[in-house]
């Protein structure tokens, strides 16, 4: 054996990090080798031997997940010898009732804490017992206890019991049967529906294997402005093969209704929820459903909205159209996921006010298998907005939050900025529903009103692209939302550098300078795009770069003037009660953070007030020249990423890193663009010179307003 | 160094052919570990120490395909160590005029067959010289050496003195702007044009690496079926960054013209090429486009085919509309590809004979930086098609060709047919234009009418899927392109040989049957999709599976009853002079082999001739009986594929292995999906039974007929 350590030693010797191609494909799968034999060696001890008790599918999927990371942490040295009995394994990887009875009696009742999904990473007599009550449990606690291994955790303190705090932790695909992806900035759908069902992809293999290690356990597989064909048996059959390819990891197939699918697939006259024809049309078609994936998840719907049928086509409300769906498939045990995100241009009122108007007065009206999807904020998911008014509003109503992952309105595919950043700020806000410590995430998780049904989806970012995500740094807002999706409190300070470390290296200075960029870059994209509560400023439709000049059209509630409303008076949204109003949506304790444009905090400014480009703010600033410092301030936090990027050459592969410096040089055009055409745009109401230190546009304003390009992704 | 060579004994005693993972992205540049340590010791006393003397871009790419062979063969252990003096290396990497005077004389005369592009590989004592009259010479040179290692040559050995046989061998896209690719069947456009001009993908460089190592030098990236978009400045500074990245790899950069540019970008009120204006437009533009791209090969262009605009409109001739550009990019040296797949509905004559007609009497009229592109056959690449009559029809007008790598009518992604086979057949075919032997490779590679411009063009089948062709063996067709492109006599054997071993393994045994495989593919789907002659019998529009009962619609000459007039009479086009005569515009010669039912070979009876259904043919059967059975004869042949493959399970790595059984499988059903429903259909008209053998259809033919699937990709 003498030789074969010798082998292994000179093989660690080499910095394998510093190869040519990594595309990025095994996203924060990469198990990297060690960095020194002294590593390899310790991590090597525990994964020679390896206790699986059974033979699901499940624990199929787990035996060769450590075969992978084996392979990865060692090359094809170290090949992991299976077995079904504990002799002297140090990894046990057994459900509660397969630990042997002296170790179950040592571990004692903690085991009982572990939930449906949970796990327990225990280190136990020098071994370490990877326990759950399910098998999926077990591929969790597998997938924790590799990820241990990644950050280079010392194995002898492992004690971690988790169970998810959100029951249904979903992606949404916005994918069209065509493979466009709408607001996909990521190649194109990666359902290759013409294979499907004969041929299964790797890569929806992969994509399980990824959602499973952050604990997503669901996935809605087609876009919510639906195509009725994706109930059709042609497409039910494509549906259910991917729904046996992701079994094993514990994810279901969810799909999307559209709402008048009865009229268009079999020319029913009505799509009216309470006609008992559509009723019966419904239940007949969610029994075929089943009949192709016996544990379908159910259904996502977005009814009433931006063209999307819906109820009140019939004067009905959105709870009639979610119950009737609900019934159908209460029987199989499925769920209506019903979103929130209704609004019209003709209700003659802040387009933002309307869901909770909507909704509110339902609250207590829907089936106990339906729950409602929120979007985090009242607009569209915009670079910052406070958070959603329904969320403590609706105690009866199950709510689930609605993030998305993909960067519609944040730089779309080339510009770092970590979301999670964002998501934590949403998560954190206080509802003041039940007084203070009221959080949205409590919210969602179930705790606050105490729901018996909880959830949280995240509208997907993955693509054709070679890396998933477009953006390599793309990869970590997908594992974060899961992370997030797992537990709504998860510190995302610890999520950036793990995702960091499992994704390129465990470099201390790489680790250190990239998660600063990571929970920097937030802030940084906020002021260089829409400072100070500004917000729908972008580029008419594709929402691709500046927009501030968007208007008339025939959607105003589409334009960038309806929310800015800039003019020589002043620039902002009065939605306090001397304007929309719309800060009653909130509870009470908010107007007075909120409704006093002296004391408001800077960050919401213009989301609620209306402001004279002279008001001296508390900054000492007047307005226009805080705001114009603000997008310098970005252009300057772009360059500064750039920097301290460019510094980490040589610590990660020559691939990833140079195409996260591409984007990067894209981020810091794209920043200055957009200081230069906002400041230019508004200066034309403010009437006032750029304050010192912001630097002089580029090109005048009619340049920007009239810079097209063509085919812009994702629409 | 004795623990190091045991580090490396260790390495190479795992069989790395059994990982899980390889997508297939490294093509045939795998550089795959060697067998055993014999084998690597070997290649390695070469490849540690290499001479090259230039710095020039090319010469940097060829040393980092050194570096990542060496990573691909060896791990991380064997880094190649370049010096610019010769020393005591042993491959040298220089051109001519930098070998060292005593070597250059003892090398002789020979060096000055080394034409522009060629390059000769020498075993000269005991090193090896890689020796060109140009870099990218050099980078052909070298890429033949790594193939030598690949397919496991004996060094010693090497005298390879290689030029290539045509001038102009490019690929072709058929992609669009919005990322669709028309006719493309491996997921959408590489070309990422929202990224350019700043990001440069990874993609686009291994692209330029896998064309350079099979001689590919030109590349026209846009749709034939042209948007004039192309040619504005937003879309030339992408293309010139693409150019650039393309330029080390020796890759010009075409581009295909809208004919009717003029008026839609600047509302010139006409495109006749005669028109003093539209000339100086396209003189204008011309000179925009080489100030964007130096080097800019030219343009491709569709013109009065299929709905785009042309030289018919202005009453112009072909000669005409060619010539006018022709002119444009003459003082930078650019040539223009003029289709000859001009045809339309309107003309009164069977479609396959207008592009002679068109054509032919202007043999002569086009200016000499003008290169005509025929495509294989006259009608439309279908499975099997006599070659183009033009061929050895324009001796004083170069005549490109133009297969289509892409497989359009050929089973499209999910069925392994060896291209090759079908363009040896129409390379090798005799036009007797100048007495036997008049080949069709020698017309298009200049020797047999003198052309002083000499092309070769393939319809290219990349796209975003991981593997890039979709079918993983599809990239075979890729590979054998290049190969035939620089030398239309190649041997299409050793052809797909070498692509088996450099892309999968040097497994003798699974080298053998897969060749095998590889080259009774295209028989196989001949008999199962288009037996006899029969052809254009696909589904209308996409293309996809069987569609022999497609008629009517408009254009009579788009269906697939226009083609094989089956009745209870009989079945067949006839094209003798009893019919259309298109047998006339071939050499005499073929009138004695095609004009007679009797003789004809069968695989061309029903392409010109219309034959009763109880004919007897010289096999004994009737005719309905041997198309029934040649039907079922590719179904068996499919089968017997599937068996064959099935058999060399853990020769390679799982992940291809798997994609293409799943592929094979859905090959099989697609097979007796054609069989099933072109027998059923053709069986109402010959009103006899299935002969014995043939297996009954699964289902009626109405079942067939109203067979739909949505989305069809490649549309």
């Amino acid at each position: 054996m003498k030789i074969k350590k010798a082998a292994i030693f000179f093989l660690l010797l080499i910095l394998v990090n510093n190869t040519f191609a990594n595309d990025g494909y095994k996203l924060w799968l990469q198990y990297l080798p060690f960095e020194n034999k002294a590593v390899s060696d310790y991590y090597r001890d525990y994964l020679e031997h390896i206790t699986i008790a059974g033979e699901s599918a499940t624990q199929k999927v787990i035996q060769k997940e450590f075969e992978i990371a084996s392979e990865g942490f060692f090359g094809h040295h170290i090949h992991p010898v299976f077995s079904k009995t504990t002799g002297a394994n140090l990894i046990w990887v057994l459900k509660t009732h397969d630990l042997p009875a002296d170790t179950k009696s040592k571990l004692g009742p903690k085991l009982d804490e572990i939930k449906e999904e949970g796990y327990w990473l225990k280190s136990f007599q020098g071994k370490i017992i990877i326990t759950a009550k399910t098998d999926i449990g077990l591929l969790y606690g597998t997938f924790a206890f590799l990820k241990a291994i990644q950050t280079r955790e010392k194995l002898e303190n492992l004690d971690l019991l988790e169970n998810p705090k959100i029951q249904k932790r979903l992606l949404n695909h916005w994918d069209n049967l065509n493979r466009t992806v709408e607001r996909g900035y990521a190649g194109f759908s990666i359902w290759n529906w013409h294979r499907l069902p004969m041929h299964i992809d790797q890569q929806y293999i992969d994509y399980a294997r990824a959602n499973a290690s952050i604990g997503i356990n669901g996935t809605s597989i087609t876009n919510v402005n639906a195509n009725a064909l994706v109930l059709t048996p042609e497409y039910l059959e494509k549906s259910a093969a991917i729904a046996d390819a992701f079994r094993p990891y514990g994810i279901k197939i969810y799909l999307t209704a559209r709402f008048n699918a009865p009229m268009i697939l079999d020319s029913l006259p009505t799509a009216d929820p309470l006609d008992p024809a559509v009723q019966a049309w419904w239940k007949n078609k969610t029994e075929e459903i089943y009949s192709y994936i016996p544990d379908f998840g159910g259904f996502l719907v977005k009814a009433d909205s931006e063209g999307q049928p819906g109820p009140h086509n019939y004067g009905r409300t959105q709870a009639d159209g979610a119950n009737m769906l609900a019934d159908a498939v209460k029987p199989f045990g499925g769920i209506v996921m019903w979103r929130a995100f209704v609004y019209n241009e003709k209700t003659p009122t802040d387009r933002i006010k309307q869901a909770y108007d909507e909704f509110k007065p339902l609250d207590g009206k829907f089936r106990d298998n339906v729950i409602v999807q929120v979007k985090n904020g009242p607009l569209d998911f915009q670079p910052r907005e406070p958070f959603h008014p329904l969320f403590g509003a609706m105690p009866k109503t199950p709510l689930m939050m609605e993030f998305q992952i993909t960067k519609e309105y944040l730089g779309q595919e080339t510009h770092w900025v970590n979301l999670a950043t964002m998501w934590q700020e949403v998560l954190q806000s206080d509802t003041y529903a039940k007084g203070k410590g009221s959080t949205v995430g409590k919210v969602i998780d179930g705790s606050l009103h105490g729901y018996p049904l909880t959830g949280i989806a995240g509208v997907a970012n993955t693509g054709t692209d070679r890396n998933w995500t477009g953006h390599p740094t793309a990869q970590a807002d997908w594992y974060a939302f899961g992370k997030l999706a797992w537990n709504p409190d998860s510190n995302i300070d610890d999520i950036a550098e793990d995702w960091l470390k499992m994704t390129f290296t465990n470099d201390a200075e790489f680790v250190k300078t990239s998660s600063e960029i990571m929970l920097q870059s937030h802030e940084i994209l906020v002021n260089y795009m829409t400072p100070m509560g500004l917000h729908h400023i972008m580029a008419r439709s594709h929402h691709w770069g500046p927009g501030p000049w968007v208007t008339g059209g025939g959607r105003e509630d589409w334009t960038a003037t309806y929310y800015h409303k800039a003019s020589v008076d002043g620039i902002g949204f009065d939605r306090t009660d001397k304007g929309s109003n719309a800060l009653a949506q909130y509870h009470p304790e908010w107007k007075k953070i909120w409704g006093n444009a002296d004391k408001i905090p800077l960050e919401h400014l213009l989301w609620f007030h209306r402001v004279s480009w002279d008001k001296k703010l508390n900054t000492g600033n007047t307005l226009w020249t805080e705001m114009a410092l603000r997008y310098q301030k970005g252009v300057e936090g772009a360059r500064w990423m750039q920097t301290q990027w460019l510094g980490l050459e040589g610590k990660i592969d020559e691939e990833r890193f140079e195409h996260i410096s591409s984007f990067l040089k894209i981020q810091v055009a794209e920043a200055e663009w957009w200081r230069d055409s906002c400041l230019l745009y508004f200066q034309q109401f403010s009437k006032m010179s750029l304050p010192a230190g912001v630097e002089k546009p580029k090109y005048d304003l009619n340049y920007y307003v009239n810079f097209k390009r063509n085919f812009v992704p994702g629409i």
